[in-house]
Protein backbone atom coordinates (compact mmCIF):
# COMPACT_ATOMS: atom_id res chain seq x y z
CA UNK A 1 0.00 0.00 0.00
CA UNK A 2 1.65 3.41 -0.64
CA UNK A 3 2.43 5.96 1.41
CA UNK A 4 1.41 9.29 1.31
CA UNK A 5 2.85 12.24 3.18
CA UNK A 6 0.62 14.63 4.01
CA UNK A 7 1.44 17.58 5.40
CA UNK A 8 -0.84 20.13 7.45
CA UNK A 9 -0.24 23.50 8.85
CA UNK A 10 -2.89 24.05 11.68
CA UNK A 11 -6.76 23.61 11.88
CA UNK A 12 -9.08 26.34 9.96
CA UNK A 13 -8.90 28.26 6.67
CA UNK A 14 -7.43 31.44 7.82
CA UNK A 15 -4.70 30.67 10.62
CA UNK A 16 -3.67 26.54 9.29
CA UNK A 17 -5.11 24.18 7.33
CA UNK A 18 -7.94 24.52 4.74
CA UNK A 19 -10.04 21.76 6.97
CA UNK A 20 -12.29 20.82 3.52
CA UNK A 21 -9.30 20.61 1.36
CA UNK A 22 -7.96 18.27 3.81
CA UNK A 23 -10.08 16.12 4.32
CA UNK A 24 -11.06 15.39 0.90
CA UNK A 25 -7.65 14.42 0.20
CA UNK A 26 -7.64 12.05 2.98
CA UNK A 27 -10.82 10.86 1.79
CA UNK A 28 -9.32 10.86 -1.66
CA UNK A 29 -6.07 8.87 -0.87
CA UNK A 30 -7.71 6.36 1.39
CA UNK A 31 -10.48 5.52 -1.42
CA UNK A 32 -7.80 4.92 -4.21
CA UNK A 33 -6.45 2.68 -2.08
CA UNK A 34 -3.25 4.23 -0.66
CA UNK A 35 -2.25 4.83 3.26
CA UNK A 36 -2.07 8.71 4.03
CA UNK A 37 0.31 9.64 7.07
CA UNK A 38 0.29 13.15 8.23
CA UNK A 39 2.49 15.89 9.54
CA UNK A 40 2.77 19.00 10.62
CA UNK A 41 5.70 21.16 11.92
CA UNK A 42 5.78 21.25 15.76
CA UNK A 43 6.06 25.21 16.75
CA UNK A 44 3.62 28.17 17.16
CA UNK A 45 1.39 29.10 14.72
CA UNK A 46 1.99 32.59 13.25
CA UNK A 47 -1.51 33.88 14.84
CA UNK A 48 -5.23 32.78 15.79
CA UNK A 49 -7.91 33.94 13.67
CA UNK A 50 -11.26 33.91 15.06
CA UNK A 51 -13.25 32.27 11.57
CA UNK A 52 -16.37 33.93 13.12
CA UNK A 53 -15.16 37.41 12.69
CA UNK A 54 -11.63 37.07 10.76
CA UNK A 55 -10.17 39.10 13.37
CA UNK A 56 -6.70 38.13 15.71
CA UNK A 57 -7.51 36.65 18.78
CA UNK A 58 -4.88 37.08 21.84
CA UNK A 59 -4.03 33.34 21.79
CA UNK A 60 -1.31 30.86 21.45
CA UNK A 61 -1.90 27.77 19.62
CA UNK A 62 0.84 25.04 18.13
CA UNK A 63 0.36 23.93 14.51
CA UNK A 64 1.18 20.20 15.26
CA UNK A 65 -2.13 20.23 18.32
CA UNK A 66 -4.32 21.63 15.83
CA UNK A 67 -3.21 19.49 13.42
CA UNK A 68 -3.99 16.57 15.34
CA UNK A 69 -7.70 17.80 15.13
CA UNK A 70 -8.23 16.78 11.98
CA UNK A 71 -5.79 13.63 12.14
CA UNK A 72 -7.91 12.64 14.89
CA UNK A 73 -4.17 12.25 16.78
CA UNK A 74 -2.60 10.13 14.06
CA UNK A 75 -0.18 13.19 13.27
CA UNK A 76 3.79 13.25 13.61
CA UNK A 77 6.41 16.07 13.42
CA UNK A 78 6.99 17.18 10.23
CA UNK A 79 11.05 17.17 11.24
CA UNK A 80 10.52 13.24 11.90
CA UNK A 81 9.07 12.52 8.26
CA UNK A 82 11.25 10.71 5.73
CA UNK A 83 11.13 10.65 2.30
CA UNK A 84 12.77 7.17 2.15
CA UNK A 85 9.09 5.88 3.69
CA UNK A 86 6.84 8.05 1.37
CA UNK A 87 5.78 7.50 -2.19
CA UNK A 88 4.57 11.11 -2.31
CA UNK A 89 3.47 14.56 -0.72
CA UNK A 90 0.33 16.14 -0.86
CA UNK A 91 -0.12 19.70 1.48
CA UNK A 92 -3.56 21.13 1.42
CA UNK A 93 -4.23 24.80 1.28
CA UNK A 94 -5.51 27.46 4.12
CA UNK A 95 -3.30 30.54 5.08
CA UNK A 96 -1.41 28.49 7.74
CA UNK A 97 0.82 27.26 4.02
CA UNK A 98 1.28 31.10 4.10
CA UNK A 99 2.02 31.91 7.53
CA UNK A 100 2.88 28.92 9.20
CA UNK A 101 4.61 26.57 6.25
CA UNK A 102 6.03 29.77 4.88
CA UNK A 103 6.04 33.61 5.06
CA UNK A 104 4.87 33.67 1.50
CA UNK A 105 1.69 35.62 2.95
CA UNK A 106 3.70 38.12 4.67
CA UNK A 107 6.90 38.13 2.06
CA UNK A 108 5.38 36.99 -1.14
CA UNK A 109 8.52 36.22 -3.62
CA UNK A 110 11.12 37.11 -0.96
CA UNK A 111 9.24 34.25 1.29
CA UNK A 112 10.80 31.88 3.40
CA UNK A 113 9.34 28.29 3.40
CA UNK A 114 9.75 25.54 6.87
CA UNK A 115 13.07 24.34 6.55
CA UNK A 116 11.79 20.87 7.19
CA UNK A 117 9.04 21.23 4.72
CA UNK A 118 11.61 22.20 2.37
CA UNK A 119 14.51 19.53 2.70
CA UNK A 120 11.26 16.99 2.75
CA UNK A 121 9.80 18.13 -0.55
CA UNK A 122 13.45 18.38 -2.31
CA UNK A 123 14.81 15.12 -0.96
CA UNK A 124 11.07 13.66 -2.39
CA UNK A 125 11.49 15.19 -5.68
CA UNK A 126 15.10 14.24 -6.00
CA UNK A 127 14.11 10.66 -5.73
CA UNK A 128 11.40 10.92 -8.58
CA UNK A 129 7.89 11.00 -6.36
CA UNK A 130 5.15 13.41 -7.45
CA UNK A 131 4.69 16.63 -5.27
CA UNK A 132 0.68 17.62 -5.03
CA UNK A 133 0.34 21.11 -3.88
CA UNK A 134 -3.43 22.53 -2.99
CA UNK A 135 -5.11 25.91 -3.17
CA UNK A 136 -2.56 28.50 -1.86
CA UNK A 137 0.13 25.88 -1.29
CA UNK A 138 1.69 25.71 -4.82
CA UNK A 139 2.64 29.48 -3.90
CA UNK A 140 5.74 27.38 -1.89
CA UNK A 141 7.27 25.15 -4.91
CA UNK A 142 9.69 27.56 -6.67
CA UNK A 143 11.34 28.62 -3.20
CA UNK A 144 11.25 24.96 -2.54
CA UNK A 145 12.42 23.40 -5.72
CA UNK A 146 14.36 27.06 -7.11
CA UNK A 147 13.88 25.22 -10.86
CA UNK A 148 11.52 26.40 -13.21
CA UNK A 149 7.76 24.85 -13.27
CA UNK A 150 4.78 25.04 -15.20
CA UNK A 151 1.69 25.49 -11.26
CA UNK A 152 -1.31 27.23 -11.06
CA UNK A 153 -3.50 28.74 -8.22
CA UNK A 154 -6.04 29.29 -10.43
CA UNK A 155 -6.88 32.69 -11.62
CA UNK A 156 -5.80 34.88 -9.39
CA UNK A 157 -3.48 37.76 -10.70
CA UNK A 158 -2.35 39.08 -8.68
CA UNK A 159 -0.57 36.15 -6.80
CA UNK A 160 -0.03 34.14 -10.45
CA UNK A 161 2.32 37.50 -11.15
CA UNK A 162 4.44 37.14 -7.67
CA UNK A 163 4.88 33.45 -8.86
CA UNK A 164 6.36 33.97 -12.17
CA UNK A 165 8.28 36.50 -10.44
CA UNK A 166 9.37 33.93 -8.64
CA UNK A 167 10.53 31.49 -11.24
CA UNK A 168 7.22 29.54 -12.03
CA UNK A 169 5.21 29.36 -15.18
CA UNK A 170 1.63 29.75 -13.88
CA UNK A 171 -1.36 28.52 -15.55
CA UNK A 172 -4.62 29.60 -15.17
CA UNK A 173 -6.55 26.81 -14.34
CA UNK A 174 -10.46 26.15 -13.50
CA UNK A 175 -11.38 25.11 -10.36
CA UNK A 176 -12.46 21.15 -11.10
CA UNK A 177 -8.87 20.83 -12.58
CA UNK A 178 -5.42 20.48 -12.57
CA UNK A 179 -1.89 21.37 -13.92
CA UNK A 180 0.46 18.78 -14.35
CA UNK A 181 3.81 19.07 -14.72
CA UNK A 182 4.88 15.47 -15.85
CA UNK A 183 8.63 16.53 -15.93
CA UNK A 184 8.65 17.45 -12.11
CA UNK A 185 5.75 15.37 -10.96
CA UNK A 186 4.07 18.83 -9.61
CA UNK A 187 0.57 18.19 -9.44
CA UNK A 188 -1.45 21.82 -8.84
CA UNK A 189 -4.84 22.14 -8.00
CA UNK A 190 -6.94 25.86 -7.46
CA UNK A 191 -9.47 24.57 -4.67
CA UNK A 192 -10.64 27.56 -2.13
CA UNK A 193 -8.44 29.34 -4.52
CA UNK A 194 -11.46 29.84 -6.62
CA UNK A 195 -14.23 27.24 -5.20
CA UNK A 196 -17.46 28.69 -4.39
CA UNK A 197 -18.66 25.46 -2.45
CA UNK A 198 -17.14 22.37 -1.08
CA UNK A 199 -18.51 20.08 -4.25
CA UNK A 200 -16.17 22.38 -6.56
CA UNK A 201 -13.00 21.85 -4.59
CA UNK A 202 -13.76 18.18 -4.04
CA UNK A 203 -13.47 18.03 -8.42
CA UNK A 204 -10.20 19.05 -8.39
CA UNK A 205 -8.51 17.62 -5.15
CA UNK A 206 -9.46 13.98 -6.60
CA UNK A 207 -8.62 14.09 -9.52
CA UNK A 208 -4.87 15.75 -7.99
CA UNK A 209 -5.08 13.08 -5.47
CA UNK A 210 -5.56 10.38 -8.43
CA UNK A 211 -3.10 12.01 -10.52
CA UNK A 212 -0.74 11.92 -8.04
CA UNK A 213 -1.12 8.44 -7.04
CA UNK A 214 -1.10 7.58 -10.74
CA UNK A 215 2.85 9.43 -10.85
CA UNK A 216 4.13 7.31 -7.87
CA UNK A 217 3.86 4.53 -9.66
CA UNK B 1 -32.49 24.17 -3.15
CA UNK B 2 -33.54 22.15 -0.30
CA UNK B 3 -31.94 23.99 2.82
CA UNK B 4 -30.14 21.32 5.64
CA UNK B 5 -29.30 22.37 8.61
CA UNK B 6 -26.15 21.11 10.22
CA UNK B 7 -25.62 21.56 13.95
CA UNK B 8 -21.75 21.37 14.73
CA UNK B 9 -20.45 21.62 18.20
CA UNK B 10 -17.39 22.91 18.14
CA UNK B 11 -14.11 21.98 15.74
CA UNK B 12 -12.38 18.23 16.41
CA UNK B 13 -13.34 14.50 17.61
CA UNK B 14 -12.37 14.99 21.40
CA UNK B 15 -13.77 17.76 22.48
CA UNK B 16 -16.52 19.45 19.41
CA UNK B 17 -17.76 17.91 15.92
CA UNK B 18 -15.95 15.29 14.10
CA UNK B 19 -14.16 17.13 11.51
CA UNK B 20 -14.22 14.42 8.83
CA UNK B 21 -17.57 13.42 9.92
CA UNK B 22 -19.14 17.02 9.13
CA UNK B 23 -16.68 17.45 6.43
CA UNK B 24 -17.97 14.28 4.33
CA UNK B 25 -21.84 15.34 5.19
CA UNK B 26 -21.19 18.84 3.72
CA UNK B 27 -19.81 17.46 0.47
CA UNK B 28 -22.45 14.85 0.41
CA UNK B 29 -25.13 17.52 0.77
CA UNK B 30 -23.42 19.91 -2.06
CA UNK B 31 -23.15 16.93 -4.18
CA UNK B 32 -26.86 15.94 -4.03
CA UNK B 33 -27.91 19.55 -5.12
CA UNK B 34 -28.68 20.66 -2.05
CA UNK B 35 -27.71 23.77 0.44
CA UNK B 36 -25.72 22.96 4.07
CA UNK B 37 -26.91 25.61 6.71
CA UNK B 38 -24.55 25.65 9.41
CA UNK B 39 -25.60 26.15 13.33
CA UNK B 40 -23.56 25.71 16.78
CA UNK B 41 -24.17 26.79 20.41
CA UNK B 42 -22.67 30.74 21.19
CA UNK B 43 -21.28 29.37 24.10
CA UNK B 44 -17.77 27.75 25.97
CA UNK B 45 -17.38 24.60 25.15
CA UNK B 46 -17.22 21.86 28.04
CA UNK B 47 -13.35 21.22 27.52
CA UNK B 48 -10.22 21.62 25.77
CA UNK B 49 -8.29 18.80 24.15
CA UNK B 50 -4.86 18.72 23.22
CA UNK B 51 -5.82 16.13 20.25
CA UNK B 52 -2.24 15.60 20.44
CA UNK B 53 -1.85 13.36 23.91
CA UNK B 54 -5.70 13.50 24.45
CA UNK B 55 -4.94 15.83 27.92
CA UNK B 56 -7.24 18.10 29.07
CA UNK B 57 -5.45 21.75 27.97
CA UNK B 58 -6.16 25.23 30.52
CA UNK B 59 -7.86 27.15 28.08
CA UNK B 60 -11.97 27.66 26.93
CA UNK B 61 -12.67 27.87 23.72
CA UNK B 62 -16.41 29.01 22.17
CA UNK B 63 -18.69 26.03 20.60
CA UNK B 64 -19.29 28.79 17.56
CA UNK B 65 -16.40 30.34 16.91
CA UNK B 66 -14.09 26.97 16.85
CA UNK B 67 -17.20 25.38 14.53
CA UNK B 68 -16.80 28.00 12.20
CA UNK B 69 -13.19 26.99 11.71
CA UNK B 70 -15.19 23.66 9.61
CA UNK B 71 -17.84 26.29 8.16
CA UNK B 72 -15.23 28.07 6.63
CA UNK B 73 -16.85 31.36 8.81
CA UNK B 74 -20.45 30.56 7.97
CA UNK B 75 -22.17 29.54 10.66
CA UNK B 76 -24.79 30.91 12.59
CA UNK B 77 -25.73 30.40 16.38
CA UNK B 78 -28.08 27.79 16.66
CA UNK B 79 -30.48 30.03 18.83
CA UNK B 80 -31.49 31.52 15.84
CA UNK B 81 -31.89 28.80 13.59
CA UNK B 82 -35.48 28.33 12.52
CA UNK B 83 -37.25 25.05 11.76
CA UNK B 84 -39.47 26.54 9.29
CA UNK B 85 -36.78 27.21 7.01
CA UNK B 86 -35.22 24.37 6.85
CA UNK B 87 -36.23 20.90 5.30
CA UNK B 88 -33.44 18.59 7.56
CA UNK B 89 -31.31 18.35 10.33
CA UNK B 90 -28.17 16.51 10.52
CA UNK B 91 -26.03 16.57 13.65
CA UNK B 92 -22.43 14.89 12.95
CA UNK B 93 -20.37 13.16 15.72
CA UNK B 94 -17.50 13.88 17.75
CA UNK B 95 -17.64 13.99 21.56
CA UNK B 96 -19.27 17.69 21.01
CA UNK B 97 -21.86 15.97 20.77
CA UNK B 98 -21.41 14.42 23.72
CA UNK B 99 -20.06 17.20 25.95
CA UNK B 100 -21.53 20.33 24.34
CA UNK B 101 -24.74 19.67 22.50
CA UNK B 102 -25.44 17.44 25.80
CA UNK B 103 -24.41 16.11 28.87
CA UNK B 104 -24.48 12.59 27.44
CA UNK B 105 -21.07 11.61 27.63
CA UNK B 106 -20.59 12.52 31.67
CA UNK B 107 -24.70 11.74 32.56
CA UNK B 108 -25.96 9.15 30.16
CA UNK B 109 -29.13 8.12 30.23
CA UNK B 110 -29.42 11.10 32.76
CA UNK B 111 -28.41 13.52 30.08
CA UNK B 112 -29.74 17.33 29.16
CA UNK B 113 -29.89 18.23 25.83
CA UNK B 114 -28.79 21.73 24.55
CA UNK B 115 -32.21 24.04 24.70
CA UNK B 116 -32.24 25.04 21.66
CA UNK B 117 -31.37 22.07 19.87
CA UNK B 118 -34.06 20.06 21.03
CA UNK B 119 -36.27 23.05 20.66
CA UNK B 120 -35.31 22.62 17.03
CA UNK B 121 -34.87 18.99 16.49
CA UNK B 122 -38.79 18.58 18.28
CA UNK B 123 -40.28 21.19 15.90
CA UNK B 124 -38.67 19.83 12.71
CA UNK B 125 -39.67 16.36 13.97
CA UNK B 126 -43.45 17.65 14.22
CA UNK B 127 -43.13 19.55 11.05
CA UNK B 128 -42.76 16.25 9.32
CA UNK B 129 -39.28 16.83 7.99
CA UNK B 130 -36.54 14.24 8.49
CA UNK B 131 -33.48 14.29 10.99
CA UNK B 132 -30.17 12.52 10.53
CA UNK B 133 -27.92 11.81 13.52
CA UNK B 134 -24.53 10.57 12.90
CA UNK B 135 -21.60 8.36 15.55
CA UNK B 136 -22.35 9.33 18.96
CA UNK B 137 -25.10 12.17 18.33
CA UNK B 138 -27.84 9.72 18.21
CA UNK B 139 -27.20 9.28 21.87
CA UNK B 140 -29.47 12.41 22.20
CA UNK B 141 -32.60 11.25 20.31
CA UNK B 142 -34.37 9.64 23.06
CA UNK B 143 -33.74 12.66 25.16
CA UNK B 144 -34.68 15.34 22.34
CA UNK B 145 -38.01 13.45 20.97
CA UNK B 146 -39.09 11.50 24.16
CA UNK B 147 -40.71 8.94 21.30
CA UNK B 148 -39.39 5.04 21.52
CA UNK B 149 -37.48 5.13 17.89
CA UNK B 150 -35.42 2.76 15.89
CA UNK B 151 -31.74 3.80 15.97
CA UNK B 152 -28.20 2.60 16.11
CA UNK B 153 -24.87 4.25 17.38
CA UNK B 154 -22.89 0.84 15.33
CA UNK B 155 -22.56 -2.01 17.91
CA UNK B 156 -21.12 -0.64 21.31
CA UNK B 157 -23.26 -2.21 23.97
CA UNK B 158 -22.51 -0.57 26.51
CA UNK B 159 -23.91 2.72 24.95
CA UNK B 160 -26.86 0.71 23.32
CA UNK B 161 -27.73 -0.93 26.77
CA UNK B 162 -28.02 3.32 27.93
CA UNK B 163 -29.76 4.15 24.74
CA UNK B 164 -32.24 1.44 24.73
CA UNK B 165 -32.67 2.63 29.09
CA UNK B 166 -33.36 5.85 27.67
CA UNK B 167 -36.53 3.91 25.43
CA UNK B 168 -35.12 3.72 22.00
CA UNK B 169 -34.31 0.55 20.16
CA UNK B 170 -31.18 -0.03 19.44
CA UNK B 171 -30.26 -1.83 16.20
CA UNK B 172 -26.33 -3.05 15.37
CA UNK B 173 -25.48 -1.54 12.18
CA UNK B 174 -22.11 -2.10 10.12
CA UNK B 175 -20.28 0.92 9.80
CA UNK B 176 -21.24 1.62 5.42
CA UNK B 177 -24.62 1.63 6.16
CA UNK B 178 -27.54 3.33 8.21
CA UNK B 179 -30.68 2.63 10.27
CA UNK B 180 -33.87 4.00 9.11
CA UNK B 181 -36.96 4.92 11.44
CA UNK B 182 -39.22 5.59 8.40
CA UNK B 183 -41.83 6.12 10.41
CA UNK B 184 -40.36 9.44 11.86
CA UNK B 185 -38.09 10.02 9.63
CA UNK B 186 -34.60 9.46 11.86
CA UNK B 187 -31.61 8.38 10.43
CA UNK B 188 -28.82 7.64 11.94
CA UNK B 189 -24.99 6.08 11.03
CA UNK B 190 -22.35 4.50 13.26
CA UNK B 191 -19.70 6.52 11.62
CA UNK B 192 -16.46 6.51 13.89
CA UNK B 193 -18.33 4.71 16.54
CA UNK B 194 -16.90 1.83 14.22
CA UNK B 195 -15.14 3.19 11.27
CA UNK B 196 -11.26 2.31 10.89
CA UNK B 197 -10.69 4.90 8.57
CA UNK B 198 -12.04 7.36 6.53
CA UNK B 199 -13.85 5.93 3.78
CA UNK B 200 -15.48 3.71 6.21
CA UNK B 201 -16.74 6.64 7.57
CA UNK B 202 -17.54 8.18 4.74
CA UNK B 203 -19.87 5.40 3.17
CA UNK B 204 -22.34 5.15 6.02
CA UNK B 205 -22.56 8.96 5.94
CA UNK B 206 -23.47 9.57 2.65
CA UNK B 207 -26.04 7.09 2.66
CA UNK B 208 -27.43 9.02 5.29
CA UNK B 209 -27.37 12.12 3.64
CA UNK B 210 -28.94 11.04 0.49
CA UNK B 211 -31.81 9.08 2.83
CA UNK B 212 -32.60 12.13 4.37
CA UNK B 213 -32.48 14.06 1.52
CA UNK B 214 -35.30 11.85 -0.04
CA UNK B 215 -36.69 11.74 3.29
CA UNK B 216 -37.49 15.74 2.69
CA UNK B 217 -38.99 15.32 -0.16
Amino acid sequence: MKKIGVVLSGCGVYDGTEIHEAVIALLAIARNGAQAVCFAPDKNQTDVINHLTGEAMAESRNVLIEAARIARGDVQPLAQAQAAELDALIVPGGFGAAKNLSSFAAQGAACQVDHDLQALAQEMHRAGKPLGFICIAPAMLPKILAIPLRLTIGTDIDTAEVLEEMGAEHVPCPVDDIVVDEENKVVTTPAYMLAENIAEAAAGIEKLVTRVLVLAE
